[in-house]
């Protein structure tokens, strides 16, 4: 079956996509607004871009032209942010920060969630996140009228104690984290049920294609 | 624990972030060569950023800063390509996709798969994948020396018809694609293990902050 989505509205076409490109990564965003106080947000139009410079991205859905919402607005004034992922066992807290609470209530204080000081920035961490990453902003893309893509250089990275193995080899416990992914509508997946598939080397690989001249 | 991004190597900043911001999203790309040969590569680099216009993005690794491997060269030459979504039953030959196969060597031969073509674009889809996104290059953002964000507007939707419940309503079985997510190093996550979450609205929340002057 086909969508033409040059015939779809933007609401149709976020049907589709958010049901289909899954499972994604959450960042669950704290900023520090105008008047100090931390904001939490969570985005699953997320995902880590690159190493060199270390590059995360996130897409905000603006309320209007001229707000971004508190997240957005925040990021724009301060320049930096940090992202802390999301486990079954904050999960819960992250669904409460989704509400759309008015700018003038911390979704710390409503969530219980326990900021944290960072090193590099002003912005604080989420106590109750194992992983969380500062970062600074270094661009912003406009998508659209109401879509903005912010991209943010990684300037450290906090990791809960017990989910590191090796840290000279910066080998990291995954499957300890219990981290969730987003799937459609309200449904998340446990990264619980995992097959593991190597990677095949080229010099092992043999060819299906008749080679030429045999 | 704590890593300073500044004191670390682009690899063990990669390991790092690799095996936490988890599960991801695969990007199955295919593009059409400067001879006519259809190319597929996986990416988890990737999401959906945009609805309006609708919006997907993925980043490549260079070879190097003039060779942009065999996606990123066909990217920019035909500024069109797809995103074919990875499930349980293709994944096998998205990992065949993934060896380094000389830029004269098809992945469609290599890996068994099947071009089918596209309505909107030259570049053919794969018939094994459940959903397939024909897409047009709308902007490349420089990451890095040898990282580039590719960003692509959707432009028409394929899907699996058994996999569709409503069309009127772009209502999605999302569980019956049984799409598969990258996790660290050769792991992968089924979508199988999944939790439902409904949002909480803002008037049925009670704030655990007493109000002011009570």
């Amino acid at each position: 079956m086909q969508f033409d989505f040059s015939k779809l509205d933007a609401r149709q076409r976020y049907k589709l996509l958010g049901s289909t490109i899954t499972p994604r990564p959450i960042a669950w965003v704290s900023t520090l607004g105008a008047d100090g106080k931390p904001n939490a947000a969570p985005f699953s139009f997320f995902n880590v871009f690159g190493e060199d410079p270390p590059i995360v991205a996130f897409a905000i859905l603006h309320r209007s032209e001229s707000d971004a919402k508190d997240t957005g607005n925040n990021v724009r004034l301060r320049e930096e942010f940090v992202v802390n992922l999301v486990s079954e066992d904050n999960l819960h807290q992250m669904n409460i920060s989704s509400i759309e609470f008015a700018a003038d209530r911390s979704e710390f204080v409503e969530a219980g969630l326990t900021p944290l000081p960072s090193v590099t920035i002003a912005t604080p961490r989420i106590a109750q996140s194992h992983v969380c990453f500062e970062c600074k902003l270094t661009q912003i893309v406009k998508l659209g009228d109401l879509r903005s893509l912010v991209l943010g250089e990684v300037l450290m990275m906090h990791v809960r104690d017990e989910a590191v193995i090796d840290a000279q080899r910066c080998w990291i416990d995954t499957p300890s984290l219990r981290l969730v992914g987003r799937m459609e509508g309200n449904s998340y997946v446990r990264t619980s049920d995992i097959l593991e598939l190597p990677r095949i080397p080229l010099e092992s690989w043999v060819s299906p294609e008749p080679l030429r001249g045999t």
